[in-house]
């Protein structure tokens, strides 16, 4: 559909332009210094480009300068309104180039900007980084794509120089929602936790022994997730956690005690409201599981 | 203080009495049974007795009755209200006992149950299972007590034959803010999970796959929450997963993406507003742990 190969693909893959240098975007930028690539890079903030020049880098005066000197181009900025922002910017630019968004934002701009790129005569693919800036280079770092799978194809070597690449199909928002999701499951975790840590810390107990017993307790879990993952596929609920009849009453009981510390308690009200739900519903008999039937109806 | 020997503490020790059997009182009955302890039972509806006597135990006519016949009376009833209620019919029927109460219920009520027992000359230990009943007489199936010393150290063996036993300390509500604090955070899991599976079902995505990749993400965890444990101590606040300036900008997409697909935002607002919040206080380059600040300035 676009071309995005070049007279010698040897000497074209191993040119690469980072948009971004922020934390992420300067370990990017780094690492393909290090590798050998001829990396031109741009940065709103030019001072930000200094450093990278000194390793070997050439600065380009513009973004839209930067995108025309490699055939692939990486962009690793705060957020989607940075992204737009620099994309505008580039705008014709961009034709036949492979152009990687980096930034972590949402499916909806994935798609968007495989839709901006399309109509510049541009291949586009979407990532999503999850790790540390420092660990950029290293098989720690993973990098989620979607998009271009002759892009990915072309240049998942020179990506994968990055890190560990997964690629989950052409449509571009489809690395977006993986990350999403599995950023949102660890933020519920983690303010979870914290809260729970508030509560330990309320009654007298040493947090940090707290947190490691609780660590063991998640390090248990695994499997009961995969479990009511299975169930929900299903739609069968099997009383995973006890039948929903006797864990709700244990519920009263969690929110008075938090109330009567001053902990909050609003997800455990969620989690009683909608196991009473599901037991005036007449399944009472079924587990945590078969709460996922209401989450669809409000 | 009290006494709870007698002539002969092995036969003393090898009598047990349990008031409840619903399907966990079932469990630590007919492992009681199996294990040889002469076993009296008593249950609210009575035929729920009848497989127990089967077994080789005894049924009482009341609680107190049942109570009066062994040296360790187990509690195990539907919750704290059950309880109160069946405690107040067993009355001076407790002295000279230890009661062990392993139904799921609050602190606060471990140390009501616990003033209550000195007061009718009664030695208290409360405990908290976690685990399924068809597991009860295994090591998997978690028992947490907290309550007299010397109550564990002459049942402790018995109490062991259920399944793996702790003991937190003499305060009676030990266990239960263990067991609260387990419980609760494991249901703050399994509910963001929950929404989470709603989030890829309503993108498209495979739940059941998608909670095998949780499960891995979910498997690495520990080592994060340990480290949040000792920043949380220590009250200093490295920029785990990245600078709150970085993360925060994340949030509005993710919050976004989520409303425009009908799953709810509960929790991501609320870390986004405590991410605006210390991001305000100056604190920007700091991490997800730091938010534990203001958990408790409301
Ligand atoms: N840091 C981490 O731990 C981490 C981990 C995984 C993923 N990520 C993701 O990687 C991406 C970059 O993060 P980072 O740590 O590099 O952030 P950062 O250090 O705050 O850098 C932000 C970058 O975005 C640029 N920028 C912001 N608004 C802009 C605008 N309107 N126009 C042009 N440039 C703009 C900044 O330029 P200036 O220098 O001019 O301000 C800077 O280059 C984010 O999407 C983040 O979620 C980060
Ligand atoms: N099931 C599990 O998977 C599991 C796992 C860990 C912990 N636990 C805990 O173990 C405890 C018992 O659970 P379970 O599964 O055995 O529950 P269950 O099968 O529902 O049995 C409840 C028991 O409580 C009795 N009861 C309820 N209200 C009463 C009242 N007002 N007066 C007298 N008796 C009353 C019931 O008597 P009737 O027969 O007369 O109704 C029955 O014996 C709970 O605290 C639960 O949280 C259970």
């Amino acid at each position: 559909m676009l071309t995005t190969t070049a007279a010698d693909p040897t000497e074209q893959a191993s040119r690469v332009t980072v948009l971004g240098l922020g934390d992420m975007g300067s370990a990017i930028a780094k690492t393909f210094i290090d590798r050998g690539h001829r990396t031109t890079v741009w940065n709103r903030t030019v001072s930000k480009a200094l450093p990278m020049v000194d390793s070997g880098a050439t600065a380009a005066a513009s973004a839209a300068e930067a995108a025309a000197a490699s055939p692939l181009v990486v962009v690793c900025l705060l957020d989607g309104a940075a992204v737009d922002e620099v994309l505008a910017s580039v705008d014709a630019a961009v034709a036949g180039k492979v152009l990687v968004n980096l930034t972590s934002s949402s499916p909806h701009q994935a798609r968007a900007n495989d839709r901006w790129a399309r109509e510049r005569g541009a291949t586009y693919l979407d990532g999503k980084i999850m790790g540390d800036p420092a660990d950029v280079g290293t098989p720690q770092v993973m990098l989620s794509f979607s998009g271009s799978r002759k892009a990915i194809d072309v240049h998942g070597s020179t990506l994968g120089e990055l890190g560990t690449v997964t690629y989950h199909g052409e449509e571009a928002g489809l690395a977006a929602i993986e990350f999403m999701a599995q950023v949102a499951m660890g933020y519920e975790i983690l303010i979870g936790f914290l809260h729970t840590l508030r509560l330990v810390q309320a009654e007298g107990v040493d947090v940090a022994e707290f947190a490691e017993r609780a660590a063991s307790s998640v390090a248990a879990l695994p499997p009961l997730l995969t479990s009511i993952g299975n169930a929900v596929k299903a739609g069968e609920y099997p009383p995973d956690l006890g039948p929903l009849n006797v864990q709700a009453a244990l519920m009263d009981d969690m929110i008075s005690h938090r109330e009567s510390i001053g902990v909050e308690a609003v997800r455990m009200r969620e989690v009683r409201d909608l196991m009473n739900r599901r037991i005036a519903d007449g399944f009472g008999a079924q587990g945590f599981s078969s709460l996922f039937e209401l989450l669809t109806k409000p």
